[in-house]
């Protein structure tokens, strides 16, 4: 197997600490790493929409040719390699629980940062038609989706409940990734946002 | 169990079609239905927020009282309970491309054609900062992504591969909510999408 790669980005991350709960790495599990620079474009070349045609990054290609992007396809694949170590639920409920909790995470808090970088930074100039006021907006909805996970932090250890799962790694990366819209955590604003980052960010997985 | 439902909307729409794939609907399967009536903004209000923090619709309350929201969360739940008809996969590779597809109409043709519309349509005025330039952006992008699942459905006979899945049924309701934004089918320039659309179209879960 392959995984095109980069350190410097939230998909990326998402995914190799996914693995890193499961004990592996991309080394360790024998997966050749390709590093793909977003900062420079290189998402955006013609050679790489061949490999991914809608443009995310990382994709792992496995042995038979097949690619499969999206980090939560990837991360999927990885969870029915590696069973143990569940980071996805274990019977229907769990199950449920988890991708709502992850999905609230991914199309509230994430993808709000994300909007906000995509239509506010240069960078992105080249593959998106900017609108400055919907950055804008986005950076409001990111600060209310801290807000409410913070919320959710003080009545739960974890995003989706007792248990560390895959909604912790999507919001961990999210929260990280805030910073390129200067949002970091307020200690007095967010008490329970703040015991849950020093918590999770303390995972070795963290580092991968 | 219950579930908030809405006959109009292509959230609950999606979780109908689901179960309906399995040969079960709600009455069948002894759910109790709820309608909430997003158009009347029964959705935007402090009760149903209660139900669901996010504001999201469908919701499933199991009769332990816990509350699943988000479609594919509910999706995974009747997967577990009727895995008859898998509708997300068999084993690691297809589990992770249908994963793959599903996200890819989701976050690209369904997201832009709910961005369109909310941010374009007075409905959402009460619970979104509009933007009017973003609403025509978010109208563009679903046009290219119409031709996107097009050239994809000149390959494939479904858009996952060689059967019916999820991520059908999440486009093919991503299809028909297109027509709030006055997006139709073009048989002559996506002869494919217009194929598949029939195809799917006809297959007795769609009424559901």
């Amino acid at each position: 197997m392959k995984i095109y790669d980069y350190k410097m980005a939230p998909n990326p991350r998402r995914v190799r600490m996914f693995l890193a709960e499961k004990g592996t790495s991309y080394t360790q599990a024998g997966i050749e790493v390709e590093n793909v620079d977003i900062a420079k474009g290189e998402t955006f070349s013609k050679e790489f929409r061949e490999i991914s045609p809608y443009g995310g990054l990382p994709v792992l290609e496995l042995d038979d040719g097949t690619l499969i992007s999206e980090s939560m396809a990837i991360s999927r694949y990885f969870e029915e390699l590696y069973p143990e170590t569940p980071l996805m639920g274990t019977d229907a409920k769990s199950k449920a629980m988890i991708e709502m909790w992850n999905r609230r995470i991914e199309l509230g808090l994430y993808s709000s940062i994300a909007y906000a970088f995509r239509h506010g930074n240069p960078m992105w100039k080249p593959v998106t038609n900017q609108v400055a006021e919907f950055a804008e907006v986005s950076g409001e909805n990111a600060d209310k989706q801290i807000h409410k996970l913070d919320k959710r932090l003080a009545e739960s250890e974890y995003v989706a409940g007792d248990e560390f799962s895959v909604a912790d790694i999507t919001a961990l990366c999210a929260i990280d990734f805030a910073k390129v819209i200067k949002r970091r955590i307020d200690e007095e604003k967010h008490p329970h946002l703040a015991r849950w980052y020093k918590q999770v960010s303390a995972r070795e997985s963290a580092k991968a």
